[in-house]
């Protein structure tokens, strides 16, 4: 098992979490920029490979692992997958293969279209009953999700799926800072972002919109709009999205309530509160659990529903190792914990 | 002028600003169960008042003062108010006379309606182009506005009073702790709520809901749907809405920023930001501006407002110095500032 | 395996870390003023229990259990202790147990001294070379050492051992919120600790002074002095303490960190950083890590050391599963781990 | 007045308090890298300078102005002071006039010393009975101290000047992040800092170290050793600087607490608290206090003081316009506040 870009803040959610797998022996780990240091100093909290170094991401070292976690600038996937044989399973963080249509890419990333490979979204509801699950079952490539999509669609898909509400949502995600990315920034910084909210990607602009959109079409069977604004909070991890779209059914919370048990009670990871709960990210931090919770407004005429989640782990990393599992057809929940650490 | 309530949040940031008012002087500072206690145990921040006693707030601690501001639980205004006499004024920071709608009142706060006062809102614009303000000028009796109404009502106000909109809103605001009040319960602990987000009051169940309705109401001419959510984030301060509602004319964000412009731009305290910049919380802090961006998201068909605030300043305590410069005939700006203390 | 006190920080965490472990199954899971509640109430995180409610804690309720985690206020451990019978592992995350003076239990802590336990900090150099470990090997009761004296004394305990230093420490130690505990009180509030650091117990009069200078005694082999002055820091987790000593020796940076090596290399969850590097609260969250690093400030002729911790997990209840582990004879790292939640 | 480094947290601080200012007016505000670019880009808190462009940081954009402030990396004062003239008042908030031993600035800073300027920090008691303030009044050229110094030199002066303590001190400060400056480095990352505590500049590496001795001997009349170890902590703005030293004499806290308030009674910026409060940084937020305590620990034999300020406003900021001030033959306290910005 091999990590490329194990010095970004993903790639290091990504050997934290296959530290703790059974299953899992933890061969290349691999930089850009950062080849050559010593791991431990971009990621000090993992002891156990306080001795390792940073090799460079090249296929040359990628290569002879049985599994290469991908955790790169965007762009960078296509070409590195390509050198890698069909029988690596190579799963990707970043953005370059999620999106299947060319326009969607092309208008919001720009460049060519590398192509789209089975997505990541295990729990997703599909149009006839099924789950994106089945889809990655021996599957050899997985994009895995971006970490406001994952929230956005598991917290609306059950409601879309059982025609409980219009096919138009509006989409308010609050986010901790590492959903950013470790290049420094001056608006990343923590005096910029302790004690400030702000907004950004307004309007639809943000990247993430088109996957979200993606996403609720496969589970409504019908194109969806999508109003999604991202709001950064000072955190460092967490993803708490609130979601809310028109009725388009005579149903109380109760019933809604049931839709959404029937939908995920089998989950493994993802738990809806006990009515009158409503989620904290604080209660996810580290682990792969995403805290659910629905509710309706008759007098907006609207149901609204929020999702919490660690937006490294069930938002990124431990979504890629729940896919591993599932594509070398180990229990799903293989190495990774619903216990958040908390508080 | 005095202060009730000088122990708690609103009450120090109503000392704080007035320390700086070049026409005051702080009589009495009165608190409840806090009475008898040296002021600098609650607001060690207030150093020029580091030798005042906490009085009990009583009718006859307020008495002779010209100015008094509450700043109470709910409940306790009406009673107090009774006892001071017509041509004091009294403001009122607290939710006892915001809402003109009796049934509101019953369903939001319980117990019996105390009425309503002239509403403290003084850029809101109104049907036939007159402002909220109008109706401050000379008063002796103001409720000030809750902290999210504040936000929500003016980031949507032009766009509804200029028919841009279907009278249907979104608002997802995420708050700091201080509007949470200073009283001590468990979820409200640092230990709690650093490094996690959490929603509360979802489904239109927060008693901000129908204050914001009736204000939106107000500039629409006519009833207004709002689906609110507040969420509370890792910050001690601040406000930023998030606002939208679908489009009801061919406008695009020019347009829109046009009327918004048109709105405000003789308002001293509401700061639209330049095309492009999106409002940080953390810019308005300490400060009585409130900052402001709108844009249209034409394939969600929705215009989308986002405001920032300080909620204990705009949001609360330099909305009741603002009230009070209008109702005295100082000018406006008296006393405060549109700098924030960043970062 | 019983938690008594689980609805408060430590029990929640001792109930996280054995949900990891496997070598035990989770009986009964108490409380004081909050029995009869659903744990989820108070403990969101720990999705696996959560259709679990709060036992009262009484010992009947705790009675039948191999081992017994305390985690209750101080002063309730003795009586509940005495009913629990002498086979039964009672492992108390409280200080009635730490101190063996009772002059000084009762200057600090007031009240009758309970007695002493074995005391739960196994890397603690002795006199003569052993380990404080020695005690732990099938004691039946054990008393896990206070969150600041484990820093401190593991900080400084190898350079008195070696005589590198005066017995005149001083330390000052920045900790999150939850040392604190769960009890909501104004000055733990969110509002008041975020942005903001704060000393207290300044000048001796914290509760863990003096079992700082019980423990740098018995490394020492004479008394101590110690100054110790704790600072809270808008975190909810994590302890920095920077300790120092005057030099009684002619030694440079790399003979201490040899004197270090020596004293902790084998020690599996004591990490001497690479020279260079010092240590962040961060890279230690959720873990049973202590990350260290020393030097020698020739100009103000003191030797100046640094540990970090996560005051929950090593601190405490990472503390406590140690030394059950080695109580019980199992390897000591069983369902531990040196990896933080970083970033 | 001007300010040339207007993009950064020092620079952005000084127009905030310079805005507020009755006898200035605001001239060029200057850039380097961010020359051209709108003030409100990065200052987006200073509403009423939201039409400001930054120049270039060069001596013809700051001619022409009674005082210059400069908020520059070190090492780039000397020469743009060299071209304004003798009459200008320059007000330099780097360290290059700060030491007065090019040996100390040799080593710590590396490079040619500029020499040293008037030291700015007013209420330095001096041996002998005056005040720093004297050299300040009528001065062209001031060197305002580093964050650091103005807290650990005020806490420990009084103590040192009375011979109430060895000359052998040790300092622990914890700082938020704004003392950084705003240059992104990926340690300071929101993501980094928040939640997370660190050490660095262990060892009497930092450069405050010899500027904190050169301070403390002026008050002592004696070289005074300084252990110092600087400590980030995840706030944006504060310093809490715990100090103390071994007792001289025998005194207790209430002779003390008698020296201290007899040192600084009648300065309007340094505010004892009463006796038995401890200093909380969060109360001086945006204000030019400083607060302080002070108390003998008998057990440990050491006097230690606890000095809270904010680093950018009495750090850096507040301090320079305070100096302003007694070098314009103003009133001390013009434009200055003792309100901190809580909670």
């Amino acid at each position: 098992m091999a990590v490329a870009g194990a010095s970004g803040y993903a790639g290091g959610e990504l050997l934290r979490l296959l530290l703790a797998h059974p299953e899992v022996e933890i061969g290349a780990v691999t930089a850009g920029g950062n080849a050559g240091a010593p791991l431990a100093a971009h990621q000090p909290h993992l002891v156990p490979l306080a001795d390792r170094v940073l090799a460079d991401t090249a296929a040359e070292q990628l290569a002879g692992h049985d599994v290469v976690f991908l955790a790169l600038p965007h762009g960078h996937s296509a070409a590195l997958a390509a050198e890698l044989g069909p029988d690596v399973l190579v799963i990707d963080c970043g953005a370059d293969f999620r999106l299947t249509d060319p326009d969607s890419w092309q208008r919001y990333y720009g460049g060519e279209h590398a192509g789209s490979w089975p997505y990541g979204l295990p729990e997703l509801p599909l149009v006839g009953g099924t789950r994106q699950r089945d889809e990655l079952r021996g599957a050899r490539r997985i994009a895995v999700p971006g970490c406001y999509p994952t929230a956005a669609s598991l917290a609306l898909a059950p409601a879309l799926a059982a025609g409980l509400v219009e096919p138009d949502v509006v989409v308010v995600a609050v986010s901790g800072t590492t959903g950013a990315g470790r290049s420094p920034k001056p608006h990343l910084l923590g005096s910029e972002v302790m004690g400030s909210a702000s907004a950004y990607g307004v309007g639809g602009t943000h990247r993430h919109t088109p996957e979200i959109a993606q996403n609720l079409a496969v589970s409504a069977g019908t194109a969806v709009r999508v109003s999604f604004t991202p709001v950064l909070a000072p955190m460092p991890r967490g993803i708490l999205a609130t979601c809310s779209a028109p009725l388009a059914a005579e149903v109380d919370t109760t019933a809604v309530r049931k839709v959404y048990a029937d939908a995920y009670d089998a989950e493994p990871f993802l738990h809806l509160l006990p009515e009158g709960g409503w989620p904290t990210t604080g209660a996810t931090l580290g682990s792969n659990a995403l805290h659910l919770q629905v509710t309706v407004d008759a007098d907006a005429g609207r149901l609204v529903a929020v999702a919490a989640e660690d937006n490294l782990a069930k938002g990124t990393a431990g979504a890629a190792v729940q896919c591993m599992n599932i594509a070398l057809d180990l229990p799903e929940t293989t190495g990774l914990s619903t216990v958040g650490v908390a508080p």
